[in-house]
């Protein structure tokens, strides 16, 4: 393996780890728990799950994998702020958050070295030529980074000392 | 730049800008603001910063840039949980978090790929050459994706809609 699919592997790894853990807590984590805040007057942890499920979504048409899964939803759990609109069942919730993470999957398992470092569908060819550093590897960065942040929150909706 | 050149640098841009949010949020908080509890019953904001900042300390060893700054912050910050001791002053801990990220950014501003890519300190010799992803590169995505983490849980300080 050379050093740039080493790395590129180790990127990938740490995606996979932040997915993993949040599955775990996901694991211990009744409907109940998850329908409350996670701080007074703060996000739902079912929002907050639905806002990762939408952003890995909208990752598919950015990385150039595809469209949207459920369009319907970056309205809901993007766009509006939590308690805008009545929310998905949970279990549609928890069901969109496998789905995107699969479909993910599969495709980071068939990119190249040369496919991450392509650009991501939000930069023009002209403004790559410059910032080649706005490539498909940005996006994962920023979203592993996205995916810590908000399980630090879910995180409080367990029990106490866990976080 | 060559590849590995360019991945090196995204993944230490991250770092930075993580930094770079958490230091915008710090300069909103008050000290009060920042000693209250982030929900009831958890962390208090200035134990996490505490804890940041020691994370932080603990990576110059790890990393084989020097010494601990002050190992006196381990016990309180690491090893400790919150509200087992007295912290020490709100400015002491504030001057604690930036005095590791300027030694680290230091540090890191004269890092190499090769650098990056060979071993950290916690992993022997002969385990590095079965399990090459464990270079200092894997340090420092774990600790970026490790700010986010404790980012999202010290927003909820500030006033709400901000997280």
């Amino acid at each position: 393996m050379n050093q740039t699919d080493l790395v590129i592997k180790q990127a990938t790894d740490s995606w996979n780890l932040y997915i993993t853990r949040i599955n775990k807590l996901l694991d211990t984590l009744t409907d109940e728990q998850l329908s409350k805040d996670i701080a007074p007057g703060r996000n739902s942890g079912m929002y907050l799950l639905g806002h990762l499920a939408a952003v890995n979504d909208a990752m598919l048409p950015l990385l150039g994998f595809g469209p949207l899964l459920h369009p319907e939803m970056e309205d809901i759990f993007v766009e509006k702020p939590d308690k805008a609109v009545e929310l998905p069942a949970s279990q549609t919730i928890r069901e969109y958050w496998k789905q995107t993470c699969e479909a993910l999957s599969n495709h980071f398992s068939k990119m190249t070295v040369d496919g991450w470092l392509s650009r991501h569908n939000s930069i023009s060819e002209t403004d790559f030529q410059k910032e080649p550093h706005r490539n498909k590897l940005n996006v994962l960065l920023n979203r592993t980074n996205h995916l810590s942040y908000h399980h630090g929150q879910l995180v409080l909706l367990g029990s106490a000392g866990s976080e």
